[in-house]
């Protein structure tokens, strides 16, 4: 049976996270690279007729002037985190790649990601609905142009500042009125290619702090279209430690009386997270799920800190103050020292993987099932991850599309 | 109506651990406490008709010539684990439960705990099947002169050193037999206390890696004597944290190249690890669930060591070497530190609790759904903590004694 | 012999740190205390004519409403810090120090720390001048009152903000003209007290990192009245570190990339420092001796968080990321888990002891040999703590007084 | 003026060390290396007439089948700890060096050694004095070869297991006589080499724990011969990290109760040690100084395990239990992660520099200047690392060689 063709669009298609995808993918291909970081390459998840590393097609928008090439070369220079090897095998790939990246949405990014941008794309004035515009001809050109049967939309872009949304309309009728007064309308970059990919149909995933598609509106316009979508914040690692930790303390009653974390680290993300406004979206994000998963409220500080050096190794420590028994008060520190684009893509390839069988099985709607993924998933309350993990096992093990139920 | 009389009977009754469940059951009743670190005082456990701390009497077996007075000073001292105020709040407690501790039982516990033992009970001669009924003496003395309703017979004893018993029989009408050839017989204490206890029905909870109702042939006598049991080695630092940290490299598939474990403390438990013979039982417990929940063999190294300073502050660092997205290195480590007594004495007073009233219901043989408490639990594979914990929940959840199914 | 009546007038008298020294020096004078932590009990030190514990009178200026037995308890309560039976041991002394300390000066000192203070101190109204004369009197009276031979003033009292300095006068006589106009004066109360102190001949130690003596008026009045001091800010924890292991990253050619720090404690002092006026003043003094050792400037980043549980227990955890042969990344962390009070307690009680011996040795100006003592020493660049530590030796093997060379 | 030629002959001239000092001095001469790691290139040591990178020639003795090249890849591949670029461009300097490595002395190295060594010299059998003739032979054939001015020899093997030399003749002509009796001979290979070298002599350097030119009667070979030499075993992590800590405690009176310190990683040094006869000889080396710089004897632990796939990056962790004031138990942690090749290349180039120097000036006898090289250093007492730079310094700053004095 000839295979399906699936386009993957990353938003920030030439960062850390998305070369990174973008190498791996072919490393995977070319069987250069094992499967591990991969969650949809363990057992428990064979039986699904998931795509395959073959029937993926890769394009985006980015905002800045660089090649994949010269990307995926910083992060084996700064960061010994790609292979030279690796990379040279990829260069004409790379080369094809970066022909699909168009340029992407810089309204409400804020002064930091604005400052990162192309001159000619700082130029550009234009409405969101003018934006939205143009971001879908550019999904529908690749589409048409590679013959795609789905396309998967995935934000990687940095984090933008926060914004108060408390007086966003909670209907797509009321909101779409906005779209054409860019003084009224606070929605972001990330929330205009929401808009533009669930309005065509096409799902969208969320794998940053941005908010995305997560303005009521914006969700009912996805089940408007048929399509699905999910967000948001990738869990990589601090957060990963403290939604599988904080249970622990939960369940034995340990009473958590402050949970402090400090993230040191030196790329692209970190240099925009050193801007206090884009660094609030990111921290009330990192520090949420304690309070859900304990009940009550311990003290909580959560730093992060841009220092160069590092590059992409995003460094964690954690401290932790507990009481026991008698009020005994007793400590549990950790360290993680994780390479951040290699914890996100292989992450970002199952989300893909996952969100097109879903979109396939014909749900709409957030899919909550892929909570896991997710520093704060949209649509449920759980936050211990292997509660959230057995979610998205159950959903595997649940009836295949087409099947009567 | 007139609340129960349960009997608390402890292996081990002047050790940390049981030193500790003693001073902190004053401290409940007195209201001296809060309930941090007792599972069974969790919301979800509310509904249960659990006893209550003032139907708790306490007594036991000890081997050394101490009062708990002492080592309960001791623990404030050295390790600054205790209040000087709550231990002279009880001192009068303690000199009347010190009239309830009988000598225990030394057979095979290897030399370095016999060094331990106090002249007269080293000199002291007797065939297992004396040991035994010299136990269950004791055991129905308590019982009759304070009334009680049950006896929950709960093992905190020191490790005793590994065994060959692979020709131990299976059945208990053949180990019957050998308990009067010494020679023969290479049941240790553990085990004939668990004898002791199950013959007379009473249930039994094995807190320590020693071997105690392991024995094919002594599950048998538990489920014949319509009484259950449960064990072993509870889990209370380093290993809780392996089995709630392994699941989540297991559950994302970053595979665990090496996993070093290093702890060192300073308390009797420590001592009679530093024997290497006593240490082996132990790491072969902490050590073993990570296979399980990985589904295969990462490079282990686990040291136990004395270091006199550190009384009972048990302190744990773990190096976790694992493998992400194109096979690229990282880190986490931690360092726990914990005070072992107060970690592991409420625990005592869940499994109590717990197991008084799985009693209660009827129920016999191994009591699986405590699984959480255990490095090593009986009768069940599961050794990821939170799928641990759901079986506790279940199994609260269940119906209430004395309803039909 | 009869022996001489030392004062020690302790600014912030009823401080974490100056509880402690007062707790301390009962301690040592009962033979309570071993004497651990007081480096002028070391050996190399033996043969210098130091003053004796029994020679110690206490007193001191606070702002808060509060009694050196409640301070005392709170160590306990809340940090475990001091032992139960010292503090009831030391009732009676702490009540009769108590009545010794005077109500201290608001001049300059910021929101957060006037925000501590007695109501009634909060509505005083004076001048610089007029504060000054009031300290004069209260010392005065208290060397009148104690029968001294020597009054020596420790500077223990929380963290001022920073001030613009760059106007101030370098000449004692032009300084001193401002000091009648509050407006124009920006000395705040730790100069103040210097002058106070200083002015009357007797000897000043800052062991704050407020300005204190640093002014260059103020040092020329030191020398015009024939008296010494020094300064500035205790080294006690992290800086201690940052003081010895930096000079072995200079020492082996390692290159320092970025060193990080970040400081959790939950006491009084952290509390002040939890205002980001009063913290600037502080990370500067962490901050700026790795570029002196080092002679370059790698990325720094301290922090300094209050965080409520810990107490008294400053909890610090530094990543150092550095490069070796070749240009290999490498990377070295340390936690420093340290009390505080009792860290700085018994140096407080050294640098008395031997401002005191210098003083009558005939030294006036700035005891730069104290050098090692301090984040900030006035008057020399040495920065690496053993070739400070040198300076002492040096200085402790000089001429006796009285000597003639 | 010509340049001299000098010849650094490595013992273990395959080895991980030794392979990082061959690519890293082709890096250096072609100006592909900063010299960051070098301590003769800081600015204290410019003024020396030291050897330049140029006027080194390479040679050595090694026992394994293998090349320098793939030592060099599996650097890369296993530790990440070379790179790639850098050793394609050595490829061909490599093969040249092979060439100049002669098959080393297996004598008394113990089975985990002598099993790695090539079945051809695993079939040698000679006696020691045998053994040294043939050693003897390739240098002075490298000598002649190479028209060298002057020869270093530089143990870099495996260290060997710990033998009783108790017995061992002081007098050299006592021991010349053992060395035709191979039974009566206790001595390994590192002294076998040690006495080849310094019998022609050639500046010996052991940068090994096996013993070298230790034991007397071989120092006094050294004298005889009018050479030097200096060991033993490179200080170039944990233990420096504990020379330079250590002297902070002493000198702040903290009283240290405890001090644990765990190491593990991968490489060939790590298989060898993983032979508990090895590991003796490298404990001993670590744990010595501790007590000669604090002056009295805390509890302590050196732990060494191979863990496979740390490769070249050896983790240490370290617990350092200590007490201050009041006698309050405080705690410090570092854990070091160091890549050991590459630690200690640049300090055997610096080694080799700094001995020629002293012999060019006429030094005879052990060369206790280079102390702060060494976890033990031979004939001196002096464990301060700061202070025994400041020997290093002290003799740099001596008159230059052919200087009147």
């Amino acid at each position: 049976m000839a295979r399906r063709r699936i386009g993957i669009w990353l938003i920030g298609a030439r960062g850390g996270v998305a070369t990174t995808v973008t190498v791996g993918l072919q490393a995977l291909r070319r069987g250069l690279a094992g499967c591990q970081g991969l969650v949809t390459a363990l057992p428990q998840f064979a039986h699904l007729d998931l795509a395959e590393w073959n029937d993926f097609v890769l394009g985006g928008h980015d905002i800045r002037d660089t090649t994949l090439a010269d990307e995926a070369q910083k992060l084996h220079d700064v960061s010994r985190a790609l292979d030279a090897g690796l990379i040279s095998a990829c260069k004409s790939d790379l080369r094809r790649i970066d022909a699909q990246i168009r340029p992407g949405v810089l309204l409400n990014v804020g002064s930091t990601i604005t400052g990162l941008a192309s001159d000619a794309l700082r130029q550009v004035v234009e409405t969101p609905r003018e934006a939205i515009d143009r971001v879908q001809r550019d999904l529908r050109q690749f589409v048409e142009s590679q013959r795609l049967d789905q396309l998967v939309v995935v934000n990687l872009a940095s984090t933008e500042p926060r914004r108060e949304t408390l007086d966003l309309p909670e209907r797509w009728k009321d909101l779409s009125k906005l779209l054409d007064k860019p003084r009224k309308c606070p929605l972001a970059a990330s929330s205009l290619y929401a808009i533009a990919a669930l309005d065509l149909g096409y799902p969208y995933v969320n794998f940053t702090p941005s908010p995305g598609s997560a303005p009521a509106a914006i969700q009912e316009l996805a089940v408007e279209r048929g399509t699905c979508h999910m967000g948001h914040d990738g869990k990589t690692g601090e957060t990963l430690l403290k939604s599988v930790l904080a249970p622990m303390f939960a369940s034995r009653h340990l009473e958590v009386m402050s949970w402090v974390g400090h993230n040191i680290f030196g790329n692209m993300d970190g240099l925009v997270l050193d801007n206090p406004e884009n660094k609030a979206t990111k921290v009330t994000s990192k520090d949420r799920l304690l309070r859900e998963i304990l009940g009550y409220d311990p003290q909580t500080h959560v730093s992060i800190e841009y220092i160069r050096s590092l590059g992409d190794w995003k460094t964690a420590w954690d401290h932790i103050h507990f009481r026991g028994f008698l009020g005994t008060p007793m400590i549990l520190q950790f360290t993680w020292q994780g390479c951040d684009s290699l914890l996100a893509a292989p992450l970002v390839l199952d989300l893909v993987r996952l969100t097109e069988l879903a979109a396939r099985r014909g749900e709409t709607g957030l899919l909550t099932f892929l909570a896991s993924f997710f520093k704060s998933p949209l649509g449920t309350p759980e936050q211990d991850f292997i509660r959230q993990f057995q979610m998205l096992q159950r959903w595997a093990a649940g009836p295949a599309p087409g099947a009567t139920d």
